[in-house]
């Protein structure tokens, strides 16, 4: 597999639902790795941003904002059995246009779980019910009754999406590194027993996102490296986490939520005001944001070792995310402000000068300490990879494809989450795109150069506690 | 008084110790303002940084980085009766240069409370031995001894220093916007009554600086408008608040000194990690880092209503620092290395494109509710003003140009701290290097827009409560 030959023929047509940095970044993808022709695609989207690039590619461009009452209407003369629809929007519900294809026969991808507009910051919602949780639960309630319907893949971008694969190499790789001698498993049992054999307690999707520009951030303007409005709308749902069997307590402010799969918790606080300690290669020990992701919970719930009813083991898992530099001034701002967001944003694309998207899974606690698998990308490579694409986007883009491809391969798989999908075949799909794919060990602990200065309340006897990597 | 005219004259030698972002900016300003020849200055520093720029001016250069050992035979050829010691550097103990001109019969200036170099993190002394509280302690027990002896202005720059008149002066102000009706005290017994009755709560120094440049941050660079030693190591000291009689209740993390005046209570954590909520005009809501610094101490302590032996009033008093953008950053970097400070530094100055500090105090509490009363210094602005300077030296540097000048009107002055210099005199000196000088009253609380996501636990009853100020 190489960056140039279309792996999959697909006959039908496909609507890119949302054409922002995403939607704009996998279009070359999508024409040069599909066997499809610019006549089967077309975008409907709120706005113009990204109507040339619509064109020059010919693809057809519509702009029409879906809302509750438009969507079936609007998609309706786009969308039969055998068509694709690619969300990659915001404020479109996922949940929506999953029914939708399901009656249509019409396969589906998304890169996250959207609620309608307003969903994230919806108040008369309670907090449990504004979460990842409560969202990834109202998509899964109909997984049976759509069992062998048309495959719709949930969460599936870089993350959600590539880092569950990461994590199934990164096991592969501890178990080797470790002289476990193993097959690749082929059930969840199989990956949850891994990772209990392995001694993982606690799963990080570690992200140090290093692209700068020379255009300094304005006063009242939030500046990020992909959608502003999906960061600052999962920065505004409460924190959560899968939460892990080997866990003496509930944090202060964590609470389980009353129904559903009960793999996670959440935090009674806004993940862009919570931050973490976690680790990458390059960058070493940094502060991450507890930002909400569906992976959280789809991970730690697909890694639960039953026994019977009852949870034998599960490990902690959350995201960890250093958005770049601009984006951490953009939060910052936003949260001085008490949640009223910028009146501008800016996506920086063009004005990018340097730096690198590092985005892996950190694994904790087994016999080799911690562990990090994933990719470093820079914004010379991922420019040269392909067009209308920054490190970040790329390895959502690249992601988001490998989704797509597997779901024209398998027509009939349902609602499935990124879990399901075979890993192997997303990495090969994907790999090319990611830059380095890399694996590092390391000897750093959330309890590295603690409580000098100062005392500090930490457990020091075990380390991957979730109370010693939060930042208070 | 302008930007060109001497104000007093003096006929001895002055010693510049330490010649950084503020020894180097107040050069052009003491030999515009203090009538006096380039050959009575001479400077002591521990690096070559600001040597051309002596060349430059024809003041002697002497590279030597001063020691508990050296210092005495260092400075003892430089320093007689009637000279000065102006202490501009890091890492030289004030207490030992304090009581050096004490006995040679010089004048002295510094701009903060410095001890020998690596005392801000000594784990060898407790916290509070490491608070800005010990070492001023440290050098106030001479007070009474030193009285009428050569005058040894101390902690006289922007902040602490200048903040402290204008407290005063935005005493005054609400004084008159309220229709009360009074003369300008000439007292500490007087501003304190003032204080008392206009009902002020809490005072914030409240400063946002906006200064950027188009030379993005790079990894392990701590980047600044001004000392980066001397904030790194403020901000690695405990956070510390002057603790006003309206608190209900120490933070959990509070501790008192079992020492001293008893006007300040430290937080067992380090200040470049503990945010709190504040106001400026032109900025509106922003967090701050509160910072340990000595007017939050030394203007609690100076406000205080005494009834005999116990307190009848006081304000809560603290900084609230929101640093340039790149240190932000660089705080959030250093934070992530859990205190290990980045291998390289960048004081900004030629690279800055735009921006502003706007650095005020901030009276809230009474019958107007808050009152900022500051200087908005652009960058175009301190350039024009004063070479060798950017918006936030140019503040310190004209707030210590009017201390020397106080000094040498005042030679037998003892030791003193900034509330006792006459705040019409050092605003009169200061005021044309200030930009726009300006008051701002607001309906701003830090109750506004809070537990609208997520409950949160603010006591609803009394806004002004150090409780509702800190971000948790
Ligand atoms: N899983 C991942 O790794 C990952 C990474 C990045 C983004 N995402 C998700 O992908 C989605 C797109 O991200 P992006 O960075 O391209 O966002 P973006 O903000 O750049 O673009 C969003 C697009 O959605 C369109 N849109 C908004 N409202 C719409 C409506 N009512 N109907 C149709 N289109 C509408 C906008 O016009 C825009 O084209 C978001 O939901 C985001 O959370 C997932
Ligand atoms: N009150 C205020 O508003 C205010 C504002 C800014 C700075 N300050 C204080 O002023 C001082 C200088 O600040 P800056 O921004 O110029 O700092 P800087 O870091 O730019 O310069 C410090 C200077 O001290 C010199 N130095 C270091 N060790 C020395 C030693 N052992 N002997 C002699 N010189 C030594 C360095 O060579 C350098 O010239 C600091 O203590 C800082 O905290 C106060």
């Amino acid at each position: 597999m190489t960056t140039t030959s279309p792996i999959v023929k697909f006959a039908g047509r496909l609507v890119i639902v949302g054409f922002g940095s995403i939607g704009q970044g996998i279009l070359p993808l999508l024409l040069r790795h599909i066997d499809m022709k610019p006549e089967q695609i077309s975008v409907v989207t709120a706005e113009d941003r990204g109507k040339t690039e619509a064109e020059e590619y010919g693809i057809k461009f519509h702009r029409i904002p879906l809302t509750r009452d438009n969507f079936r209407s609007v998609l309706d003369p786009m969308v039969g059995e055998g068509d694709f629809v690619l969300n990659l929007s915001v404020d479109v519900s996922s949940l929506a246009l999953i029914k939708f294809c399901h009656t249509r026969g019409a396969l589906y991808l998304d890169s996250c779980i959207e609620p309608w507009a307003g969903g994230y910051t919806d108040t008369s919602l309670s907090p449990s019910l504004r979460s990842n949780y409560a969202l990834r639960e109202s998509v899964l309630q109909h997984k049976g009754g759509y069992a062998n319907g048309p495959t719709a893949v949930i969460t599936h971008g870089a993350n959600p999406g590539l880092v569950s694969h990461f994590v199934k190499q990164a096991l592969l790789n501890i178990a080797a590194d470790t002289g476990l001698d193993i097959k690749t498993p082929r059930t969840r049992n199989g990956w949850a027993d891994l990772a209990r054999t392995l001694g993982v307690k606690a799963i990080h999707v570690a992200e140090r996102d290093t692209q700068v520009s020379n255009v300094p951030k304005k006063r009242g303007e939030f500046v990020n490296t992909w959608s502003i409005d999906g960061f600052v709308g999962e920065g505004c749902q409460p924190a959560e986490l899968g939460w892990g069997t080997h866990e003496k307590g509930l944090p202060p402010d964590g609470r389980r939520h009353e129904f559903g799969c009960d793999a996670a918790i959440y935090l009674m606080r806004p993940g862009a005001g919570t931050r973490v300690r976690t680790w990458t290669p390059k960058e070493g020990p940094l502060h991450g944001f507890l930002i909400t992701h569906s992976e959280a919970i789809s991970i730690a719930d697909y890694l639960t070792v039953w026994d019977r009813t009852s949870v034998r083991y599960r490990p902690t898992v959350h995201y960890a995310y250093h958005p770049c530099d601009d984006a951490i001034l953009s939060l910052h701002e936003f949260a001085g402000k008490t949640w009223a967001m910028q009146p501008e944003k800016r996506l920086m694309m063009d004005e990018i000068i340097g730096g690198i998207d590092e985005l892996g899974v950190l694994l904790m606690g087994h016999a080799k300490g911690a562990y990090w698998f994933g990719s470093q990308l820079s914004i010379q490579q991922a420019r040269e990879l392909c067009p209308h694409n920054n490190a970040t986007s790329l390895q959502v883009t690249a992601a988001a494809l490998a989704g797509v491809i597997w779901a024209i391969e398998n027509p009939k798989a349902g609602i499935v989450e990124p879990e399901e999908l075979n890993h192997e075949r997303v990495l090969e799909i994907a790999a090319p795109y990611l830059g380095k794919l890399t694996g590092s060990y390391s000897d750093w602990t959330p309890l590295h150069n603690r409580g000098v200065l100062f005392p500090e309340d930490v457990d020091t006897t075990d380390p991957w506690q979730f109370k010693n990597f939060r930042v208070v």
